[in-house]
């Protein structure tokens, strides 16, 4: 890509602002009414997701998505389903038997706030509305221009990679892996790497994915998606375990320090901060490198990226 | 229905004793390979899976199936899915968060087995396993008669229903009250039979449509088929409640009196319990009569409800 000027970077990154104030909007939208006997699950589970943050899967999602050419809303329902399990994810990982951590973003975590039993069933109730919300997808209106039959199949192709990427051979296959490291001694760097590419990695190539699915991709395309969600998944991750030690807790609005307190094995602890830093770098710039093919189309992209790898919280 | 001889009772019941032996190595196929970095939460996945017991929600979709003329097999990865959904509710109301449990069906629960922190991963990963399997419906390979795109609505509609049943609106709802309850000193009839619809009957429910759907009912008859479910479900709780208070440790494999030891709301707690053994009959009858319309088609749902219901553990 000719590189950018900054008044052009500046553009996109007020599109981005934009862009992320339309997604609260829209995650509101489509929270639970919190009434019912169900009503305080449905508070904490509605608590856990108005925490703010910088909803990285549902934006990331959305900006494959423009890349891929994707037009319409029909990308929604996986933006909001994705950023649940997301949630949900963090609530139990906070959990007195897990991590053991109060604070998050600046306020109580989720058990804190409702009690441990409201914080197993909040985490539960999200993972299952996520796929409740995903299955909307098959459902909704029609959409110009795309047949009901496609969109069976994209919608069909998005849940499933959403909840492989999502599971065992995912996201959860990465915070056993993560919990069980804590009690070695030390680890291999292909262990700590197996931790990084599924705990965080997963749900982001995910989120890559399902973008370019449902803008109507082809597979090759969607593969290319996956490896650029890989490459990107890491890159954050190492920027997670940096500002762990670099960060202030204003800043963060949780515990710095905390994977330290939790023998956590993270890229900082076993490369050392300046080789950490030198491979997250290196990884940013592959993945520009692999947006390159694309064009002007890609701008939008690599400025969010860009400001999402040199994050400061 | 012109009542059965015993004889042909005897048959059906050797039939449905055939069909639960299946259905225990078809779930066996359907468990993850235990390997990876990962592996000892699929350990904990499948010791929480292989715990025997009555299978009630994946054979009672496969009676529904049956019921409603379904052939072939594209029914078996959501009796996988529910079981599995079933599987980790358990894991997770055993926590000592929730009710504290010990022991279930004579074997230690899956997080004294495997520590709390694996006990609330398993939990997620059955529940997030329980869609990854379900949509392999969409991809498994063409089944006789049934095209391709009819294929893709009917397991599309079918993870609808199993999402909406299993979540804030079907069996975590219900968990939620249940929980709730606990903590207060009485509550009325209403409020129980929204606990016992939702907790238990959502997903007998499901199970009834989903056979349904997946035989590829109309409306009309998946709509039944949720009535037989919710009729069903409050009989089989109730029977459940009885059971607690009339059963032995040895017949139920879990301690006996631990409704009454957690405070828990129950049929018998609130109405005693000759008045709740006639409310199961008189549900059971219901039942009964709602699959009348069906002929000699019915005769093996109708066994099969019946030994369900009379049950002694």
């Amino acid at each position: 890509m000719i590189p950018l000027k900054p008044n052009e970077i500046q553009e996109w990154e007020e599109m981005h602002e934009e862009r992320l104030v339309d997604l609260e909007e829209m995650i509101e939208q489509y929270l639970p009414k919190e009434r019912g006997q169900q009503k305080i699950v449905i508070e904490a589970m509605n608590y856990s997701m108005m925490a703010g943050g910088k909803r990285v899967r549902p934006r990331l999602m959305q900006e494959a998505y423009y890349l891929c050419r994707g037009h319409g809303w029909i990308v929604e329902p996986f933006m909001i389903a994705i950023e649940m399990i997301h949630a949900y994810s963090l609530v139990h990982d906070d959990l007195p038997a897990m991590d053991n951590d109060t604070y998050r973003r600046g306020r109580k975590t989720t058990h804190v706030a409702y009690g441990e039993c409201m914080g197993i069933l909040a985490g539960d109730a999200l993972l299952n509305y996520a796929y409740e919300v995903a299955c909307t997808a098959f459902t909704s209106c029609v959409v110009d221009g795309i047949a009901m039959t496609d969109r069976y199949k994209m919608a069909a192709r998005a849940i499933t990679i959403l909840a492989k990427k999502s599971g065992i051979h995912g996201m959860i296959g990465g915070q056993t892996a993560d919990v069980e490291a804590e009690k070695m001694e030390e680890i291999t760097k292909e262990e700590l790497l197996f931790i990084h590419e599924h705990k965080t990695g997963a749900l982001i190539e995910a989120a890559m994915m399902i973008g370019a699915v449902m803008a109507g991709a082809d597979k090759e395309r969607v593969a290319e998606m996956e490896q650029v969600g890989h490459v990107l998944g890491l890159a954050f991750q190492i920027q997670d375990d940096i500002l762990d030690v670099t960060g202030t807790e204003a800043e963060l609005g949780k515990n710095v320090g905390s994977d330290d307190k939790n023998n956590k094995k993270t890229y900082v602890s076993c490369m050392g901060l300046e080789a950490a830093k030198a491979e997250m770098e290196r990884l940013y710039m592959e993945a520009l490198d692999m947006l390159d093919k694309y064009g002007s189309e890609s701008e939008s992209i690599q400025v969010y990226i860009r400001d999402l790898i040199h994050r400061k919280k």
